[in-house]
């Protein structure tokens, strides 16, 4: 058994054991007996003290070796000194589960660390499951289980969330308490010693109760775990996460925190892309989002309609929507029809649809009625401003009543605060999420649509490249055990060959002679490139000479380019010139590349050479292994992608080709793990082909 | 007198008549009437009712010719065909100002429109100020004045609130109840018929109760003026406003609301920029902001430092700061070291400044002293996480003393919601704005300190362009007579001598041998352009040529481009060519331009050529006239800035040549209204000097 088969043991315990209980109100150990106690739980609660005999009511336990064997949930509220004895015991008496809230070890230093260690390797030798160190602990409103140090109880809801932060853990239970909203699971992880993210991701996918993911992560250390249920769970619910340290001084921040150290924060947004994950900044945004995708059905499809019965707003919306994913509807003739039938002539007929000040509740029923039977609407905004005249409760029933009805998401903003603070309480019991102001409503929507797309996205297809993937690797051994880390080209280029990428026609060339011949052969123009394996940045001998046209040339070129790279690195072999076919012209050059992640592994890297990448940082990610979708989407996410597309009546270059040499990428990131970074550059592609021009890798080699 | 001169009777009136007014509770006219009884008007309320003898206590006139003369105040309300007649008999007995409620006018069509017309007429002959029509009314809180029908009174305070919108109004109104936000003056402007944003602008300038200015539009119409007064005002306290309607949606929905035409967002971007107006996205950080600034001195510099008992919010808000205008302050040694003396050993003791979870009020107290004498510490943002041992309460005391005693910038974010409650109320009444996240704390301190920059910016300074304006109108007028619209290279090379605008050396010749005598003077290469009134396009004919080498290309080239634009445009009258002086190596090509905005006048753009205008819309925008500070900050906004700022060893360009250019630009648009657009295309310059090679304009002509 390892820990991630007593999840259920930990989040549905019959029994719970709280070792450290204490009889002194303020103290950890007595709030969470009292927590468990408040929570209503219902099965067995032994409290391990050596010195009381009644905690709260509750029979004691005097050590550990007296609970009976086989407890589910062990909470260890215990001095740092006492934690590993403490484990060692409970696991002697088949403790299933527990739960360390003491904190002083990974984030506390050496030492600290230390400890941590063993308890690591103590719940790996027992297979127990383990939450913390340094956490608040977990509750689990449902099954009446408050395993935690906070203050208050939340009520049982379908949003779970854990934190890798306790204070963010204390702060949004407090917070969800003063706005009503409850949670499936609530868990603080802590140092995570054992237990993290990724086994979150696993066993709230299959928890029935929850229906939203929510996490605040600071730092993700089993990388592809992570993103193997981080992807699982989001084709069945919605997660949504806040990634913190990711600014300089975020990650500066963060490390004298739970010492964690930050990922680069382009990786983690192509690793939570790739997952499904919805990234939010802030924590308000976390929790309008959840209430949203908690109550009501996805939208299918961008349109979205307003029915207003003020102007302002109705524009504000209009606006917050432009800038989003959504569109504004565009409403049925046939819609605007039947709306023309019973609204005011001075009414706006078309989306937002402005029924005007003075609409009673009669007249938003109705309007709701037809615009939401209209096929091209997919998703509703109901925008109520408490004037005079407006019937606010009777409103949000007709807007309950049309949610109801429908099936389409209905969203409502009724705006203010004290006049409408009946009606939103009856919209939100309702399950339709009320904001205050639009913007809020539009952000909600919008990523609703946009997780709907993901999970009705094609299923990812997955090229076969044809290789021979142990002729590279032999270059790569030779270079290892030569202990050379740069693979530059006539090297590079066997690479190359054994991953069947497409290349200039390019030929070795160890004399003037044979330089002509190659030309000769391969046609004018052609270029000609020093070749040494000791020379990786052949522009540092101003080493390349382009648009060599004639015999006379080659033979000239040959001789400076040799001569003046012998003069600048004596100590370097210089094997010859490479002569190699010209670029035909109106040629582009691009930029494809791979780097390995230390969380995350190999990122496929895609971007127009000259100015694009290097002072435009014009550069698009993905995290290998990229499917067809991802080669597509990389090599149009770029801004200078209309200069592919072609402008002034260009043709488009040939974007299959180039999304075969990023298939390719990918594939040899995976293959070969003994190459830390990989760079084609440039790769030169027309309308017509695509080839590999000069490539460049560094291996990481063992010391 | 005008109406701007009766706005102190409008907003402080001692003697208000209600026209309209009723005994019927739900209808307009009696809401007025108990809003000013329910406000504690202090002056003579007179209510104007046909029919009534008493409304709600108070003596009513029978017809508007029975009141007193020179009443300060006529709020109306009466039907859309009775608004005229009472208007015209509220300024035969003298009345200095009137608020029309009553709706049906510009917004409702053309009927509407020409009686707004009229509306208009009766004011500029009385110089009668007028408020609406269509809006909600005015609320001067602190002067006992409620002439409006909005629903509950708000409290005095220090905001001003202007609002298209007369639904905002009502929606802003209810939430700030809710949230205890007092205003200084709430203003529902409606169709703006007479009094607008700029007259409200002059007038909160000066209103001693107001310190912050908060406006919500959707389009400005008298642009210039709004501008004047936007800027004059944002000298003396903040001016934050939303101007919506500006996505195509937004405009849209805009245009059927109001009748307003709302501008393109470039602009009014610009214009309030210009003017130093904070512009905002969404009413809650409209509010946000508006707390922030009635309470708080500005920041003197970007460092915020963050005091905080939890790690997790720490790094949420060092992310948000880094990602904003300001800094994370880096701590002096000696603050360290005074810190060090009394936190425990586990606290991080650099910015932010982490006091862990057991943290009291008083470990609070003498970290906020501490880090608030530290001088290099601008604003201070103290984060609390209600831990189960933390001192709510008494902490928002140290708080509270500590923004007393340091005379900085002090802001609070109390994290959570029920458990704070009442530290937040605490905090709120002493002055200290209270966050439930830190993501608008940062948002706010920010808006602040570049606030605080924008107040101490240097005085713009204006370059003196020495022109013969003369010599310029003269090729306008004789193009005006001519009927021809579009002024091209020879005759526009005759404004931009008058403008002394350095240009590349250039010969007009008639045949190929003044082509040679002129290529030789001016030295190979040259450049060879067709010279015609007829083609503006020079490119469609293929009529440029650029690196003519020798005499001979030069005979040639002069015969190739002459007679294939004479077969291309038999109709066109061909000069001859230009000669002109080629661009030296490593020149680069920039686009200078102006085109004038209905609203606010002519626009002056800046961008590099080649794609990044075109293609990447890379282009900076400031609206005429520029400053030298504007030409500065121009051509240092575009995305593609790096490139003349020189890349891989290359010199920078003459930065002052380009802004030089650019002011003369901007003095062009002012001198000569007929030029509807202008461009310099291409502008070439390199590190020695700047030249306009191409020129185009536009003129308007009259129909």
């Amino acid at each position: 058994m390892s820990a991630k088969d007593h999840l259920q043991a930990f989040f549905y315990p019959d029994t719970v054991a709280v070792i450290g209980a204490s009889s002194t109100p303020g103290k950890v150990g007595h709030t969470v007996v009292s927590n468990m106690l408040q929570a209503g739980y219902k099965g067995k609660l032994y409290p391990v003290n050596p010195n009381a005999k009644v905690i709260e009511g509750v029979s004691v336990f005097n050590d550990i070796e007296s609970l009976p064997r086989g407890v589910d949930l062990g909470v260890v509220a215990v001095p740092r000194g006492s934690v590993i004895p403490s484990l060692k015991r409970l696991v002697s008496v088949g403790t299933k589960s527990v739960i360390v809230i003491t904190a002083g070890f990974k984030e506390a230093g050496k030492d600290g660390y230390a400890l941590e260690r063993e308890i690591v390797e103590v719940c790996e030798e027992s297979g127990m499951a383990l939450l913390g160190p340094n956490c608040l602990g977990m509750i689990n409103a449902s099954a009446g289980v408050n395993a935690s140090f906070a203050s208050g109880n939340p009520i049982p809801g379908s949003i779970a969330f854990f934190s890798q932060s306790g204070a963010l853990c204390v702060a949004i239970l407090d917070w969800a308490l003063g706005e009503n909203i409850g949670f499936s699971k609530f868990v603080s992880l802590g140092n995570k010693a054992v237990l993290d993210e990724a086994d979150m991701l696993e066993y709230l996918n299959e928890d029935e109760e929850t229906k939203v993911i929510l996490g605040y992560v600071e730092n993700v250390e089993r990388g592809e775990e992570f993103l193997r249920q981080a992807r699982r769970a989001s084709l069945n619910k919605p997660v949504i996460m806040i990634k913190s340290g990711t600014t300089a001084a975020g990650a500066k921040a963060a490390s004298s925190h739970t010492g964690a150290i930050a990922g680069s924060d382009q990786t983690y947004s192509a690793a939570f892309r790739q997952a499904g994950v919805i990234r939010v900044d802030d924590v308000a945004t976390l929790f309008n989002l959840a209430q949203a995708f908690s109550t009501q059905p996805l939208p299918k499809g961008p349109n979205l309609a307003v029915v207003t019965n003020s102007g302002g707003p109705g524009i504000l919306t209009a606006d917050t929507a432009d800038r989003s994913a959504l569109s504004m509807a565009a409403l049925s003739q046939k819609t605007v029809q039947r709306l023309q039938e019973f609204l005011p002539s001075y009414a706006a007929f078309y989306n937002p649809v402005d029924i005007i000040g003075d609409a009673d509740a009669e007249r938003y029923r109705r309007t709701l009625g037809v615009v939401s039977e209209d096929s091209m609407v997919h998703s509703i905004l109901v925008l109520l401003t408490p004037t005079a005249t407006v019937e606010i409760e009777e409103t949000a029933k007709a807007v309950i009543h049309t949610a109801r009805k429908s099936g389409k998401p209905v969203f409502a903003c009724f705006m203010g605060k004290t006049r409408i603070r009946k009606a939103r309480a009856m919209l939100m019991d309702a399950g339709i999420p009320c904001y205050a102001f639009p913007e809020a409503a539009v952000k909600a929507i919008e990523a609703m649509y946009e997780f709907y797309l993901w999970k009705n996205r094609p299923e990812p297809v997955y090229k076969e490249i044809e290789r021979d993937r142990a002729r590279a690797m032999q270059v790569i051994q030779t270079h290892e055990q030569r202990n050379v880390a740069e693979i530059v080209e006539f090297e590079a280029q066997e690479i190359v060959k054994a991953y069947g990428l497409p290349t200039p026609r390019t030929v070795l060339v160890r004399s003037s002679e044979e330089a002509l011949v190659a030309a000769e052969e391969i046609g004018y123009p052609v270029v000609l490139k020093i070749a040494s394996p000791d020379i990786s940045h052949k522009s540092d001998v101003d080493g390349v000479k382009v648009n060599v046209r004639n015999a006379n040339e080659v033979m000239r070129t040959f001789h400076e380019i040799t001569s003046r790279a012998q003069r600048m690195r004596q100590d370097a072999y210089i094997a010859g010139c490479l002569v190699q076919e010209m670029a035909p012209p109106g040629v582009k050059e691009v930029i494809i590349g791979f780097k390995r992640d230390e969380q995350f592994g190999p990122m496929v890297m895609f971007g127009l050479g000259g100015i694009h990448v290097e002072i435009m940082k014009d550069i698009s990610f993905r995290l290998a292994p990229l499917s067809r979708q991802d080669a597509f989407e990389i090599v149009r996410e770029i801004k200078s992608y209309m200069l592919l597309k072609g402008i002034k009546g260009e043709q488009p270059v040939n974007f299959t080709a180039l999304e075969d040499i990023l298939l390719t990428m990918s594939q040899m990131a995976l293959d070969l793990p003994q190459v830390w970074e990989a760079e084609f550059n440039p790769v030169l592609v027309n309308h017509e082909r695509a080839m590999v021009a000069d490539v460049r890798m560094t291996l990481q080699l063992k010391r």
